[in-house]
């Protein structure tokens, strides 16, 4: 019967193979490439992209997949070769239902508009890039009209990167969110002094950061034989295949937690990328199951390990004796609560934890509301500033700081920033069953032993690639429905014990 | 009339895009892959040498190329056009005429080999490898079958890499190098100590060296905004287009020639690949004409410019800055006898300029032989040694320094060494049509000014890229055919002063 899934595994085979050399030349673009290179990398990735798509998209693959699913339709739903049928028809439908033409207009307006939108960020004027807003949105909406949904446009744009999930569901698990995090907020803000964060602003020698980030991630389990870390201007994680996975990370003397915690975050993602079964390596199925449960990694190390106070227990002391000089007089409890100081700030990707679903919050609803007609172009930047006052309780100053700050919006990128809330939400729920199954996690942590939640993770999330879509998965894992219960009672504990907020009631 | 060309063009653009990101690839396992990532690795590049491959030897190329010469038929021999299409019809034929099963068998049988002729070397016993050297020759003989020739089966083979050459061309040549160099190597030996190079040997700080490297190739005009250096095992230069070409370089702290003379090697190969016509990039004519020819710039770079007494009379001054401890009393012409020193050895990529051409002249005899009958592969070692005995006057202790050091045999690839003696011969022909053309070529590099000579060298040879076969380019340039008086003229100058061997009545 396998024998029948054999072609269609040779073709599979050497698309993944052409992404994964167009990721080996993104990886080099961001970290060594000289400045000259840009025009022919752009050329060869324009290519290997195009030379994927053509294949993966032909009527070849169409026939295989036919086939293949009668070979399958006995097996197990997670068996390998059900799960490499049933996602490969997913990606295979999405992909042949955007027409070519689309997918070109969409390259160009991107290019198009990149430059518009940096000059409208450096001269903080949104007008500039208004035009090319109006285009983008138009591209959305033509993406999901092209896809097809049945009841709101961001359901076809959100199924392509978090299949199953709908714009309803986000919808309640936001207003959820912000019922408990809006006056969390606030009852931090006035509790701001409970936590003080200077120590991290003291010099800490850049070589030796990158250093310790790096020890530190090997320690948690990161593989170093399979990967490397290096240096760039946004920290990120990429995968050439289960042999090699690789890791950035940029560091600044005056604020310690960039590079550590961007070390770990990316190691999150990393260890994901290892941890992929090798059964499924060179198919559809060998990459982690959503951009939401990817971030759902690398939050619960950077955040639930990395910022918990078993780790600090653990990692103070060799932390003290790498920065012996800003570290003077400084305890492990002090550090752990300085690398938890909760400070609201208009930028997203420098949000602490838990502002961080408010942006991503405000993003989700000004894309539905422009996706279905509610918001004009150029009302944007006054509901931008109006949803940020009434969230983070902060007068945005300008568009630079405000509406024109992420890059997404100059691409055809609409359904992308939910992504980051659900990892977060993800990560606590995972972590509720991972203590309900390591009773003495912390134990382990504190011994700076990480190996069982690693196995942990590996057995119930990793290996199984994107076998299963983010629902299924949590499902499977947790025995419920996602739900942003476990995240809530998560940062209420913490973040109420923290400032003192007296929330133990709950 | 150009238009019937845009469909060859396309895809020709594509297949080099893909050779381009399998050449980023290469340069990364190189440079800084992590030690897992082999398997993947070989698997992306394998795929993207397929899916070009196949892209390439299409019959819509071929069809393309049918209609392609009739469109540049009037047009002038030089014109970008009538060069595309004479290139392109030669590779794509060459391409066509090997038959699948036979390239596949080619990659077989040379990953099979790989590990033998490792062991082999490891242990010193040619045994080991023999049965695989065996299998080498007949596919060596079988694709020059495929390929076809007239007189030599070495002409097949010859002709892809350096068209237009022969064996007995060749023959020629290597005899007016042997009658003259192999005397001057015993005049040289019975002089041995007129050179101290003892300087060499005193300690140079790696990291110095390399950044040393990098600024004097700079200083050279290789081009950092289109280019970089990184250390690899076995220094080498690498182009991913006209914006974006690099060079790697190794170092030693105990032996000062390894990092500088590598780098300004590898600069030279870069400095080409910088050059060529930016009209002809994503074409087959972006690239050097030929390994040969690719090698005559980077041996002028290192030995004609880098090992000359007019260049140390400039860079002496800031490397005794840089080098304190270990230059102290020496001076500029110390210095440039020592980095000079003729030392005859056992392995090529370590000879010195006098001895290099007898390493390939032997290897060149004996795959002849091999190819041609006359020689059973029980008998190399033997011959190999007698041989070395004869060219070099050096004893053989074991087949690991002998016949078994080079990688090449351990793949299908002979008629590949005879590039690095057309490379000496080139490069001293070019030198001696650049000295009647730049009459005071050695005032401008004692004064540290180079753009004089790349700009000859771009303007000659490296803005054509392949449009011309190294016998048709060294006939343009130096009005005469491809011989190598020029270059024994030069050794026996230069090699005669600084071994006071009074040669200067020849």
């Amino acid at each position: 019967m396998p024998d029948k899934l054999q072609g269609l595994k040779m073709i599979l085979a050497e698309v993944v193979d052409l992404h994964r050399a167009g990721a080996v030349l993104d990886w080099d673009q961001e970290t060594y490439m000289p400045p000259g290179g840009v025009q022919n990398r752009s050329e060869q990735a324009s290519t290997l992209s195009e030379v994927a798509h053509r294949r993966f998209t032909s009527d070849e693959v169409g026939r295989l997949l036919d086939d293949a699913e009668g070979a399958v339709a006995k097996m197990p739903f997670d068996s390998d070769e059900a799960s490499l049928v049933r996602v490969t028809r997913r990606d295979y439908d999405l992909a042949r239902k955007l027409p070519a033409e689309l997918v070109a207009e969409i390259a160009r307006s991107s290019s198009a508009a990149r430059p518009f939108w940096q000059q409208a960020r450096r001269e903080a004027n949104f007008a500039i890039f208004a035009p090319y807003l109006e285009k983008n949105i138009e591209l959305n909406k033509r993406v999901a009209e092209a896809l097809g949904y049945e009841k709101r446009p961001y359901d076809a744009l959100l199924n392509r990167t978090e299949p199953g999930l709908t714009a309803d569901q986000l919808e309640a698990i936001f207003a959820e969110l912000k019922a408990a995090i809006v006056p969390l907020v606030a009852d931090i803000k006035r509790h701001a002094d409970a936590v003080d964060d200077s120590v991290l602003h003291r010099g800490f020698d850049p070589d030796k950061q990158i250093r310790y980030a790096l020890d530190t991630v090997a320690a948690l389990g990161y593989d170093l034989e399979r990967g490397r870390q290096d240096i760039s201007t946004h920290p990120f994680s990429i995968a050439f295949g289960p042999g090699d996975v690789r890791i950035t990370t940029r560091v600044n003397r005056d604020f310690f937690n960039e590079c550590l915690f961007g070390s770990i975050h990316e190691a999150g993602h990393g260890m994901y990328f290892q941890g992929i079964g090798r059964n499924l390596d060179r198919t559809t199925v060998w990459d982690g199951a959503s951009p939401g449960v990817h971030e759902s990694q690398s939050r619960l190390w950077e955040n639930l390990v990395g910022r918990s106070l078993p780790f600090w227990h653990y990692f103070f002391p060799s932390l003290r004796k790498t920065f012996t000089e800003p570290l003077e007089g400084v305890d492990a409890e002090a550090f752990y609560r300085a690398v938890n100081k909760s400070y609201p700030s208009f930028i997203r990707v420098e949000a602490d934890e838990v502002t961080y679903n408010l942006h991503v919050l405000l993003r989700f609803e000004l894309e539905n509301d422009m996706l279905e007609g509610r918001l004009k172009v150029r009302d944007v930047p006054e509901a931008w500033n109006e949803l940020f006052k009434s969230y983070i309780g902060l007068d945005v100053p300008n568009d630079r700081e405000g509406v024109l700050q992420d890059i997404h919006w100059s691409f055809v990128g609409f359904a992308e920033f939910p992504g980051y809330t659900l990892g977060n939400v993800i990560s606590a729920q995972l972590m509720e069953k991972i203590r309900s199954d390591i009773t003495d996690l912390d134990a382990h942590i504190e011994r700076g032993e990480f190996a069982t939640l690693l196995g942990w993770l590996q057995e119930h999330v990793y290996k199984h690639g994107r076998k299963f879509t983010p629902g299924e998965l949590v499902e499977r894992v947790t025995g419920g429905p996602l739900t942003p219960k476990p995240w809530i009672a998560y940062v209420r504990k913490k973040f109420g014990a923290l400032y003192g907020l007296g929330l133990d009631r709950d």
